[in-house]
């Protein structure tokens, strides 16, 4: 596993994802990193990320599933192209869409284990299968097809 | 427009979920309103909802259109019984499943406005189609695929 994440080498100006942004400090601040050909991240909860009490809000794990895409997309191209993270031009992608299937309720108040693994890189686009896991069972999947970001996305002022 | 939105009449248990529970203090507490045939629902990000600077977080359009799904299954099915919202046995749905469509990214500081219309409803099952639209432009769709929540799901202990 890397010392640093994946978010961590998002340029500051694109660095303030509610779901993953370093510099948002409201945010859930996820961290992804390598784990051989797969994604991790560990995410825990707070406790009114509630769905029915005691579960987990499902909008929070197609977040958590969301930013584990995005950013598992970012890293695997740097990958594709070898080329180091972090290097110019940045790579950051933004999310066309989103799949989430509830397999079970999510317990509340344990660390959950997301894990990405990339189905298909194909020009601008890449698509990420993900898994989120609470005590060792798989309770949610997703599908995030990723692409870059456009250009007239990229921010003109600060936030 | 009812005066009282769907979520106001979810059981007090029941009533904690971060997106749209009445009793969830840190929550978005959305609300969702008959209008017509159709469901409607209004929900302003606050200024830390960022994806890129400028625009709103993926996650949470997805948790809004999440919650205005389930709160549309339970309206809906209260209407195909010809029950008034809120009589018992009370009428609360989970999340089988979410898809988003992020169309064009959605501007943050404007209000966004949620459409709901119920495609099926079969058994326990509601599917739900949700529009997402940022100054009269659809930016976002969604499917819902809501089920009745499990009896074993519900809250034995206060939360």
């Amino acid at each position: 596993m890397n010392e640093k994440a994946f978010q961590d080498f998002y340029p500051d100006e694109l660095n303030y994802c509610y779901g993953c942004g370093r510099l948002n400090e409201h945010g859930l601040k996820l961290k992804s990193y390598w784990d051989g050909e797969e994604t991790t991240a560990t995410f825990k909860p707070r406790p009114y990320h509630i769905a029915i009490p005691g579960y987990v809000y499902g909008g929070l794990i197609a977040s958590i599933i969301d930013c584990h895409g995005t950013g598992t997309a970012a890293a695997a191209t740097y990958r594709a192209e070898g080329r180091e993270m972090g290097t110019e031009p940045a790579l950051r992608f933004v999310t066309a869409s989103l799949h989430v299937e509830y397999l079970r309720p999510t317990p509340l108040g344990v660390s959950l284990e997301v894990r990405g693994k990339v189905k298909e890189i194909k020009g601008r686009k890449v698509v990420v299968n993900v898994t989120l896991s609470a005590e060792r069972e798989i309770c949610a999947k997703g599908e995030v097809v990723a692409v870059r970001m456009p250009e007239h996305m990229m921010p003109k002022i600060s936030p």
